[in-house]
Parts: structure tokens; sequence; C-alpha cells
């Protein structure tokens, strides 16, 4: 994969509040704000490793969305595109779990200035003209008509471009107020798309199947994918297994070339943060895809999502070379002086 | 005015989030957060003084609304009649100045939970039937359709039942985006009331009319406003000169039996907290009026107000006992040991 | 058992001082406080839980017995019994440990607040009229003469009412300060007691036994009890299995209905507080008890127990949602969106 | 005076627990701590301008007790005489005011580890030999009787080998609980005192008098108290002016070699602190007199006074450069790089 | 003056480390951090305004330098010259007075990155290539022979192109340890600008003359400097009234076009922060003679340089808006909804 | 080894920076600040303990330096030879890690003050007069010529006066950049040295042999050892498995009279601050060979060194008890009430 070429995202950004301390909101008296997102969690951390990034987005005409702003720009990311409309930012409440307890998230994103974004003012063969990738998430369509028909006119430009597009379609059930059904409009996307990021839920949500979740399982429900959107090159998943909120395994599974590839299990003991892990894996594999080949990608991929959960934050702030680290197998923590 | 029974506030509660240290959101980390709301605000600070409280508004049915509930719990406000609704809370985030510096609010309320009150599910003449006042603002029926038939519903019963009704009828341009016309529906609520928390320019506002701001223009409009609104028996104002956000002097002035009485002029010149002062004024004024006379009352008012400046966040903490003691000229802030 | 009427609990009010980061003390510059006290933690928790709670206890007649009250309210405790008295509010600082390094507390609780209650001021018969529960623990009677009347005057009117009554003894070496002895009291009171929380050392304590602390031996101890103490009809307990300060085990057994009953061991690996997990654990049962048989309140106090490792402060904070779904076994700590 | 004998101060240490940012207890979820006390917070200031300080007190045989310790140790003061008790340290929790708002103090000190202080195991033969100088205040004699005992047999023996002896004799009326009558005991130890710290306020109390507050009943006073007292040689005072608890003005006044003496006013604007300002004053006169002629040694000690304004917490911390810039009418608030 | 063209910035970055609530050092355990230095806070300001900005320095090569790196893309100044050198980032500790207490700096900033700075790697006619502006102070040749040489290159290369230069030329004694004298270099380097920001003070040290600081010595002194340096064509002073470290006034004169202006003067009782306020008057200064006549913009530096005294850190973070508002006597610090 | 006699410490104070909660230093808005230096933690931790104990450093001459003393007082130790020199104190920046993600410093140390140390003004005939024990660390000798005269002063005369003398040599590359080279001066060092705190990895690189990590490997080099560094008595290693940054298990093992000893291993499964584990294991060791027998203090160290796991900052702050409660098994957590 081309890696000179920028990369675009397109996405809501979201406020995210949270009380420090694995607090309860009635117990504190503020709260830790970061900006995220999953579309500028994925960029963000593409700017962190590197790579030339440009988010599309709507933010608020006010202070919040210049802190938006500002924040964007300390990634390095590249917000010359960026809309200001007259409605307030997304955001979120997050009380932190931990061990048993689950963390809880209350949204207020309903009506926010994403959804009321301008497609007819994104000009998508320009903003895609030195682009080498595209990415999107399930979450985008689900907000708002303007939301899914700004991002339908950049898949068609990106097809048309022939650039890579990286679908990460999760299907989230309390989204797609707005009219349009959810399984109809992700695999009309996913059908613009070339790499598919996520596994076999994904695909019985899009494709109406009941493929098992084994690695057979995974294998057919791919190759079926394939052949019903044959743009779908490459599959990459992500297995998580839950111990507690402060403890989680995961491992990257892919296939690839017809042929089916995994990593190790990395295991996480201590989560600092669960939020953005999955931002983390996806943006972890399109680096690795453009820097690697696609074994070496998934593990760059695994190893960035495990490190995803040490950082506070939606976002993942680790350099290649702690990535790198942790894909050789140093992972005792041993000071770097 | 009876000073046992209980007193009813109406009104949107709005989560308050606010950088500490003066700061500019892009320099903070953290929010400093608050639940308030003008006539919350009011409740509350009543409460704190010892009064008897319940509040009536309508809140998220998410972890947001149970902590706001937490809140006014913690005051004594009676939360038993609150609506929980599938709406977020209002909120504002409040960029706090310094000097010169004016601060800043960005507003995310549109929509929020209280818009989207049930009115028909309030049952006043149960709510009101042992209280003795009533208060409302400006801002209430300015949300949204619901907030105003509820209010309206209130008042009627409350003018019914020969309550005391304080309006504070603050016109801010930005709201009332649902339909009505805020000049015509203010002019109706206020001739449902009977004391008057508001000025010349309140006054200009609501009736159309051009009094100058000095005394006699006061007096003016005072007799103006009883002549219109026959309900309304007392008027009472703040006068405010800011010589900047840091320093702030405040004097209240009132037309109640035919008569203009005034109070001295109190300064502040480290404001902490500037919002909800006016609120502050309201409480000290209602809690003074059931146990004071109207001059004493005034003066309660305008040293709870000033009071007020010296807390932070929306609400009033302080104590009979304080605003005692800065009635007495006792203002040199000796330690209380 | 009714799940509608009020329950009463009875004790000390403490504040609590703690460096935050696992700090020693003399490393901090600040310290966390929260108002705690076993009693109202069992309360306050059962008041979260959605249960109608009054606690009754005496706080300092100054800024911090304010605090205290608004504290209680918070959570929506009735305390309008609460007395002030002039003493200052009981209190306790703590280092928190982590891994082998245990916390450390020190006390500065006697001759407070709550060891000056006046108990001839309260009306147990007007008290407990409309109440279903009195729940108290072996800290009040351990505290002063006063405290000691003060509880017995409530458990006779209890008695008399046909309440069920919780007795959690938990016998503390280092209080007893005033002249009675603790075992013989423990015994008095706890013959005035339906529910016994408590386990085999509690039972050799009080009645001067020495049964074994495995499974017969509780049900040993707990026939025991039950033929020395025959207003007691159930007896629930829980084992504790430390690995360290941050890693935990504990399950809960019980001998009820002449049979023994237990839960499924909860691991927590993460400890964020531990202080208040036995009263976690008390409220649990007791909420349990009054919406379920008894082998689900066992199993609803377990995990509530387990939860409350999970929040910072005395009190259990967690919603009966939170508690169902670790009895389901959803202990993955997945999001909650 | 001579300068190389080192100082010895006697008397409780409280730890005082602050909310930050002017708020109200019931608004904090943290409080700032310090070690304070007037007569360490003289002893601790001295330390801080370079004398050698020893304090004799007792601290509470815990983590408090080690962390009081540790903070004495930190300023340079010498603790190799505290003794440990097993009683409570003292303390006090201070809601900060600001403007008209006073701040209040809430006190736990009644029965603390300075009051259980063994007098007879303090060796003040021992103690003083090296010394020049013994200050004492009047809290110390009013917490107990093993206290006044204490200081009176410090007394004794400072008079016995001549030392200077500085008496800060403040009258509080709310201590003194322990059966002494203040005014008996002030003035049966302002009489084995060398300088009086004091005003006309003061002399009034102990020699229950009723000078007038001006310059003439100052001089008056001064004349009378030292014929009373005919070890007393010099009266030192502090003239402070209140605008509000942020604003206030401080001057100096004196009567030595049957001289007045007094100070220019110096003006705080923006009070950071104004606990342990009199101590401040208190240091600031000692060293002044120790290194200085008295004019000096009053101006002296009033820049003290005036800095300590705007240092947090009960300590002055600033350095003799600090001062001496401030005497030279420095006040415009140059950045030294 | 152009406004479209980029401005360029060279100078030192610092990491500024300071307690909160005017603490001592000695009394923190934390610090607030900050990236400043004098150049790039005009840099940051112009951004923060709307300007173009490229800065160029040289950071550490190490997490610190990154951080630098992400604070200046927050503010949207273009870092892709920035060199990164095996040398620590300089910093600064400050202790903030308040009051008659003056604030106190502490530098670690000799043989720091940016006196590392390897000159003959930047292309200055490259860089210079679409710029309209750049910018400098006396720090930067003060640091080491490579800032000066680099320094002087660009100045060189400016001339050559034509371009506005500033020269903020502040004679820092402390600084100069390299070898070179800083009188010559700095007469030297103002030869090669346009623009002098500084007075009589600076022209004195420069010119080793001696004019009077009143307004006939301002206007003899900027002729004298022109006449010296003729390339200088605008002198633009500000003059401080330093009540306090708390209270501040300042008003800017300017000789222009053989007149001399001067604005109202500005006020400021409670300085939050007063580094950095003569950079803000920098900035403002480029910014208004890039969009206003003289006169305005020396009132738009004016108001830009009070409102700095508002905002926490080094950098000036207030707006046009903000500061059109002061510039149109709009200083009574009403709330923005 | 005799107890009573004191103990000097040697070596460069650095400042900590870092910033809390796991942050990324870009993420951060503050810093937590400590000072640490390996062999001040050592002193430090032995003051802690009981010892009493000396440091010799050279701090700066500015109010970083005055913290520094502040901070080593705070312990209880002696600073009154601690010189003052016109170079910046070192420093360093940590990140901390956690899982498998590393710590990451950034240090700023070179040229600091502790490199400008005079040695020629070091007394250490003097200093060492009643001293029982002279503890050093490779660092020291790495840091500067001057800090290398000073410490092999410092050991010719501890040999001279019969001293102990502990030497922790480790090798840090990244150090010894004035022209000595490493592996000699530590060979030089050693010999002049009693107790060896080292394992094969420091005796391989001290005398350039290649004996394996295993138990044998140690013994043989450890004989090895002893042979070319006759004064060498004892050898006390620590081995360390992490597992990850959060997850350590360590225990000690050594040779001491021809005899192998070790303990059992300690595992801590959440580690607060991982930097000065090995000096607190020093200390440990140097306290327990004063107080006990060989094998007692090797224990006494491997639980010091876990317990520091638990402590943030660089110095260990637990107490005997403490220590001597994890020796005895006791590492469940139970609260210390």
């Amino acid at each position: 994969m081309a890696k000179v070429q920028k990369i675009i995202t397109f996405g809501e950004v979201l406020l995210r509040l949270s009380p420090a301390e694995n607090r309860k909101l009635s117990q504190a008296k503020s709260l830790d704000f970061f900006f995220g997102g999953t579309e500028m969690n994925v960029g963000a951390s593409l700017a962190v490793l590197g790579e030339s990034v440009k988010h599309i987005t709507a933010v608020s005409n006010d202070i919040v969305g210049d802190a938006a702003l500002s924040s964007m720009r300390q990634y390095g990311i590249d917000v010359s595109s960026v809309q200001k409309v007259n409605h307030p930012i997304g955001q979120y409440l997050l009380e932190v779990g931990s061990d048993m307890r689950s963390s809880q998230i209350a949204y207020n994103r309903l009506n926010g200035s994403f959804a009321n974004i301008q497609p007819e003012k994104i000009n998508w063969d320009s903003e895609l003209k030195n682009a080498g990738l595209f990415h999107w998430t399930g979450i985008t369509p689900a907000i708002s008509e303007a939301a899914y028909q700004g991002l339908k006119a950049a898949l068609v430009s990106a097809n048309a471009k022939g650039l890579h597009v990286t679908a990460d379609p999760a299907y989230r059930s309390n989204l797609w107020q707005y009219g349009r059904k959810g399984q109809e409009v992700l695999k009309e996307l996913v059908g613009l798309s070339t790499i598919f990021i996520g596994g076999v839920n994904e695909i019985n949500e899009i494709l109406e199947t009941s493929f098992s979740l084994d690695k057979d399982g995974f294998i057919e429900a791919s190759k079926h994918l394939m052949a019903e959107c044959p743009n779908i090159k490459q599959v990459f998943d992500k297995i998580r297994t839950g111990l507690s909120a402060s403890w989680q395994k995961i491992y990257g599974r892919a296939f690839v070339d017809n042929t089916y590839i995994e990593t190790d299990e990395l295991e996480i003991t201590q989560v600092v943060d669960r939020i953005g892990t999955g931002d983390a894996y996806a943006a972890g594999l399109i680096y690795g895809l453009r820097h690697f080949d696609a074994k070496k990608a998934l593990n760059f991929a695994n190893a960035a999502c495990a490190l995803k959960h040490t950082i506070l934050g939606d976002v993942n702030l680790v350099s290649v070379a702690e990535i790198t680290e942790v894909m050789q197998g140093n992972t005792g923590g041993r000071i770097k002086r």
C-alpha cells in the first residue's frame, strides 16, 4: 500500500467527559475531558504514528468547537476543511468501571454539530485528490441523513479514484433514529469499500447471515462477504476476552489472500482506558498495511490495540517504537532511560 | 408573608462545566461541574436558608439525571416530582473571565430533558396544595411549548389558590426558538404573578414601553406595570455597576406600597463567581419577604446577592447568619472561630 | 419481608480523610474526604438502591456537621431527626495501601458528637412507627454510654413493634473505653435482634465459644446462636480471602431455615476501595431479603459487596441493575452505552 | 539581642484542613492540609529566616503525628524533644472567605495530643541551656492544665537563665475550658516575660483596664503594663484595618525605650491567606530584634506580616531578601529573574 | 501592511513549570506546565488571532521535545522546520507572586536544545519566500553563537527580500554568557530591522545614550534611533505602572510618521498571569499593523496586552473579538451568552 | 554492624517530574514532582527507618535548590554540608508506563549542580568522623570529574577509618560523558568498598567477565569479585522478573561467609511506582545488616523493595513495622486500625 499519500477520515468529534479515579458522577466535582469520536481517533492515532491525516467533520461555532479544533491540531491532524455550524458538539459522559463493574456512557449527540454537517459543501474530488486511503465507520451513517449523504459521496468519489477504503461497520442499534435502516445502509457502504475491519458479528448483522464465531465461521463469513461485496479484498477481525473491566485479552485474526492468519494473544491486567481500543486497532492496521505485509500489519494492529488500554483518553498516543517493542515480545515493562 | 408553607420552583436544571483558574477551554484538562439553572438556584438557595422547597423539572433518564437529583437533594430540595425523560439534560460550558475579559458561555440546551417535560403529568392542584409561594423566571417559557404549558398551568392554579407568585421575567433573545413570541408570553404570565423581580429594562421589554433607567423612570415604570398587570403588588429591582468581571457594585431598589425604597451599595472587589447572583437576589428577597418587612427584605436580598459573588457555582450557599452580618455592615472579613 | 416500609439506621457519622494515589500522608498536600460510618453506609447504600431510609445520629453544630447532613441528604437519607451537639464530628484518617502494604487508619472519634448524643431526646416509638427494619452494628454500643442507651432503647421499641432487626455485631477491641464490657453488651443486644450478619468469629466473641471457621463450625455456631438468642432466625456470613490489599476474593454463606447455603466466589483483582465492603454486604442483604428469597438475597449481598470494592469512598453507590448484572455472571466489564 | 543562640517555642501543632478555591465544605471533595499552630508558625517562620529553632510539643502517636514531625522538619525545626502521646492531634477546618464573606473555622482540639503533654518529662534547664529566646502565646495556657504547667515551668526557667521571653498573650474566650481563669493566668505569665507582642485590647483584657485604642491610649497602656509587669521592657503592636476578607491594611506601632514608634501602612488588595499573619509579625519582630534596632525590627515585622497575606498555609515562607525588598518600598511586584 | 503573507518567528521554546495557587515551590506537590518563550509566544498569539505563523527553533529529541511540538501545533503554528537535537529543552521554574510579593524565576536554559540549533541547516531563503514579516527579540542572540548566527542570517535574508522585521530587543544581562557583547550585537541586529518594539530604556542600552523616560525623552530617543538605524521606521513602546504583582496599569505610546501617539491607560486589578504580557503586546501590534492604521494598531496592542494579564500561561489566547471589545471600552465584564 | 553510628551518602539530587494517571506528557497540564536521586533515596529511606543519615551533594543556588533541601530535611536527613552552586539542579521527566507499556525517562542532568560540586570543599575526615557506613553508587562517578574526585576521596578516607562501604555500582552507559572509562573507574572504586550490592551483570561489566546469570554463575562471579577486590566481603543481589510494567516479582540472593542464601519471591501485581525500588533494596539491606544477621537482612531488603513498588515517588516511606509484617508473610493487606 502506498504510504506517502495522505489519509482522510470523516466523522463526528465528541466531547468526552469523565470523573477520574473510577468515581461515580455524583461523587465527582470535576470531569476530565478529551475530544474523541471513532473516525477522529483513528486519524489522530495515524497522525501520531507519522502519517499525514486530514479529518473532515463539523464542529460547533463556539468555544467548544474551537477547543475541538485545537485538540485535533495538537495531534497533527489537518483541520482546514472542518465546518463550523450553529449546533452544539456531541458529547458523552463516561463513568469508568473497574473489575466487574462496567463502564457506563450517557450520550448527548443527537442533532449535534456533525449531524448538521452540510455535505454539499464538501468537495470530495478535491479532498481525495492526493489521498491514498479513506476510513469510515458504521457510526457516521447512523447519525443523520446529512452524515449519510456526505459519507456516500465520499465513498463514490474514493472508488472512482481507486483509493483504499477501510470500513469499520459496527452497528450501534441505539443510533439510526433518522429514518434509514442500518443493515441496508451498511451493506451498501461496505460494497463501496476495499478492506473490512470487523468480524462475524458485523458480517452477520450486515448480510443477515448466522455464521458461527469460531475460526471456521470466520473464514466462511469472510468468503461470503467477499462474494456479496466483491470490492472487499481483506477482512481483519479482533477477538477480545473480557475477564473484567480491568483485565482483558485480545488477539487479531484475518482472512487475506484466501488465507487465515492470527496473532498471539496479548493480556492487559490493569486497564487504564478501554475506550478507543478498537480505533487503535484500526489505526494500527492501516499503518501496518501501508508499511508491512498483512501478517505483520495484523501483529502491529494487535500490539497497538493492547497498548491503547494503557493510555488515558480516546486516542492512542503510542509511537511506532513502542508498538514495535511489544510486537517483539518486550512486554516486561523495563524503564526506557 | 406566611413563612411555614413550602415554596415551589419550576424550571430547567443545567449541567454547568467550566475550567478552573480562569483557564480557556483549550488550556484545561478537566472541568469543574455544578448543576444549576435559574429557578433551581433560587430553590436551592431558599432550602439552604432553611425554607421547605420543592423543585419540579425533567431530567435525563441516565447517570447525569441521577447526579442532578443527587445534587438537588444535597441542598435539601424535595425532588419527588421530578420527571425522567429520554433526552439529555441541558448544559452550558463557561469560560470564566477576569478583569476586562468577559466570561463566555456556550449552551447546549435545545431539545434537552426539560424541553421535553410532560406538563400533563404534573398535578398542580396537588403540588401547590400546601405551598405558600411559586417562583418562575422568563427562561422557562422560552424553552419549549411544553415548558410554557407547564408553567402557565402552574400559574393558573397558583392564582386560584391565592399563592404568592414571584416573577423574574428576564427576556433572553437567543432562546424563544419554538414559535411563541417572548414579549406576549411574558406579559401574559406576569399578569398571573404578584411580585415582580425586575427593573425598567424588563418592564420596557414586556410592555413595549421606554421608561428611563433612573429612579423616576423606575417609579413610573413600576406604576405602569401595576396598572397593566393589576395582580402585581410589588416591584423589586437590582442595579449593578460592573467595573470589570472581577469588580462589581450592586444595590437594590423597589417600589412597594406606593413608595420607593433602596439599599446602600455593596462592592465586591474580587468576584469568585458571578453566575447565579441574580438568583441569589431573588432567593434573598423571597426569604426576606417571608420573614421581614419589605425594606429589610430588600436589604437581605442585596446582601445575599453580594455574598453570592464570593461562592463558586450557581447556587448561593451562605447562611442567614452570614447574610445578616453583611446587612449589619460587618464586611471587614473577620475570621469566625 | 415487607418492602414498602422504611428502614431506620442509628450510628456515628465519621469524616473520612485520605490522600489520593496511595500516597503516604507526609507526601500529600490535599486529602480526599467522604462522610462514612458503618450504619450510615448501610443506610446510604439502601437509599441508593431505592429504599426509604432514615438515619439517626448526632453531628457537630458547625460547618462540618452541616456538610455531613448535606452528604447524607445527597444519598436520599432522611436526616430530619439528626441531633446537633457541641462536639466535633468523629473522623478517621486513612492511608490507602496497595498490594502487600496494608491500609492504615488513625481515628479521632472519642468524645465526638455521636458519643454525646442525647438518647432521651429520641422518641423511638415515633421514629419506628412506620418502619419495617432497624439496623445496628457493634460499633455503636462501643462508643459511649449514651450511644449504648440510645441503641438499647431502639431495640426494645423495635421488638415491641415486631420490626426486623439486623445485627452486625463486629467487636472492635480498641473501642469500648467508656466502661461496659463489649461481650456482655453485644450478647444482650443480639438477643433483641432477628437477623445476624456475622460469622463464627463474631459468634465466638459474643458467646465465648470456640467453633471452628469451616462450614461445619459455621453451622454449629449458627445453631448455638439461635439457641442462645432465640429471636435470631437467620445467620448470614461473608468469607474473605485477601491475596493482597489490591486482590480479594469473597463469597457469602448463611444458615437459614435450618439449611446451609452459599454463593459462588467473586474475585476483585484491582481493589479501588475496600472500606465499607462489609456495609455493602449488609445493605445488599437487607435489600435482598425485602425483595427476594434468602438464597437470592445472599447472592445479591455478595455481588453488592464485590462491586463496592470498585467504588471510592465508604458508601456503595451501585444500582440494582449493576448488582443484578454481576449476579447473572456478567462480570466481563462490557461498556454500557 | 544575641542572634546566634537558638530560639525555643512551645505550643500545640494543629492539622489545618480547608477546601481550595474559596469553596464551602459541602462543595469540596478534597481538602488542602497544612500543619500550623501559632507558636509553631512563629518557630517555622524563624527557621525559614535562618534562625536555629526548636519546637516542643506533643503529637499523636500515629501516622498523623508522624506527618506533623515531617512537616516541622521540612522547615528546619529541631523536633528532637517532641513527645508522642495516645491522643489525636488537634485540628481545625477552615472555610476560606472572600470579600465580605468571613472565613469560618470549626475546631477539634479539646483533649488532643498537646492537651495531654506530659510537662514533667520536659527538662527545661536542659532545653533552654544554649537558647537565647523563648516565645509563647496565650493559646498554650488555655488548652489544659498540663499545657499551663509546662509553660509556666518554661518561663520560670527562662527567667532564671535571663533569656528574652516574647509573649503574644491573645485571649481566646472559647478556649479556657479546663478550669483556670484566663485573665489571671495571662497576667501571671506576662509577668515572667520581657517583650510584649500585643496592644491595647490585650492589655485591657489582662490587666482589666480600659485604655483607648488610639495612639495615646496605646502609650498609656504600655506604660501601665510595664508598671504592672516590670520585666516587660518593650511593647509591640499591630493595627489592622479590614476592608474585606480580601483587602487588608496593616501597620505596626511600638513603645520602646519610653518612645512611641510606628511604621508606614502596607496594603494587601488580594489576600491569599490571612491565617498566621499575626504569627508572621511576631516572627518578623523576633528576627528583627536579633539583627536590627527596634525601629527597623518593627518595619521588618510589618513587612513580614504583609507578605504572609500572599502565602498559602499557616507559616510564613518568605525570605529575608523578600522582606527587605518590601521594607525598601519595592512593592510593585517586578518579576525576579 | 500586507496581511495574507505568513509570519516567521525564531527563538527558544521553554518549558515553564509553576506551582498553582501562589504556592512556594516547597509547598507544592505538582507543577502546572506550559510551553513558552518570547518569540513562540508572539507567534502563538498571532496564530490564535488567525495569522499564518511558522516558528523555527530546536527542541530536544525526546518526549519533552515531542510535547513542545504538540503544544505549538495546538495553537496552529507550523512546526515543519523545527530541529530536533540531543540537548534538553530549556526551562524555567516560576513561583507566582501576589501583591507586594514578586514572582521569582529560576532558569535552566544554558546549553539547551535551542542553544545547540544548527543554523547552517536553516534555509532562510526558502523559509522567508512567502513570508511578510519576521519577528525577533533580544533573547535569541543572547543564548549562544549558533542562535546569533541563525538570527543574523535570517535578518540579512529578510532585508534582502524586503520583509517587515519587528525587533523587541530587550537586553537581559544574566544571559549573554557565550562571549559576544549584547549592546553591540543588538545594535547590529536592530540595524537590520524595520519596526522597533521598545522604549527609552532599550534605546539607551543599545545606543549607549541617556534619554529621559518621559514623553519628550521618548520622542528624542526615537528620532535618535531612526537616525542611527535608518531601517527603523516606527517605534512602539509600552508603559507599565506596577502597583503590586496583582495590580498593574499599562498604556502604549509610539513615534510613527514623525508623530507621537499614545493610548488610554488600562488597569488590571487582579492579575492572573503577568508572564508573556509584553509578547501579547508585540503580537497585538503586529496583528494591528497588518489590519489597521498605526493608531488603532497601538490600541489593539495595548488591549491585547491588558487581556493577557487575565490568561494563564505564556501565550495570549484571546480572540480578535475579545480585544476589539476592550478597545471599544467594554471592560465591565458582562457575561457573553 | 554497629548501628548507632551515622550513615553518609553522597550523590546527585534530581528533580523528578511526571504526569499523574499514566498520562503521556502531551496529555498533561501538571506534573507531580519529587526530589530523588539514587544515593539520596537510600539515605532518605534509612532516615525514615530511623537511622541517622547525612547526605552530601550540591544543589542549585535558587528556589529549586531550596526546595530540594526542604525535601531532604522532611525525611530527617542532615543537610548541613550540602553545597550551593550556580548551576541548575539536575532533573528527569518520567512518563509512567503500565502493563506492556514501558515507562520513559528524559534526563536533563548534564552540567547540573552536582556535576559542579567542589570536591575540595568537602572535609571527608570531618564528615566521616562519627560515621559507621558510607554508601555510593555507580551513578556518581559517571557524572563529572568533580563528582568522581569527591567520591574517590570519600572512599579513601572511609577505608582509612575502617567504615563499612556499600557499593551499588550500576553501569549506566548513557552517562560517562566527561572522559573517564566507566569500567575502570568502577573497578577502582569497588576495590575501596566492603559490601557489593549487585549481581552477575554488574560483576561482568566491571571485571569484564562473562559469568552466567544462574545461581552457580552468581556464586562463581561473587568468588571472582572477592578475589579481585579483596575488600569486598559480601555480595547481595536482587532478581527481578517483569511480567509487565505493572506486575513484577522479586527475590534476593547473596553470597556471604562463603555461603549462598536467597529469599522467597514476592509478587507485586499492581505496581504504583517502580522507580527507586533498587534503592529501597539497598536501604533495606543496610538497615538489615546493622540490626540483623545476613539472612534476615536479605529478607528485610527484599520486603522493603517489594513494598517500595506500592509507594509513589523515588523514596521508600515504609516503616520497620510495615517491612516486618511482610517478612512475616502478612501480605494479605488487612486494614490496620
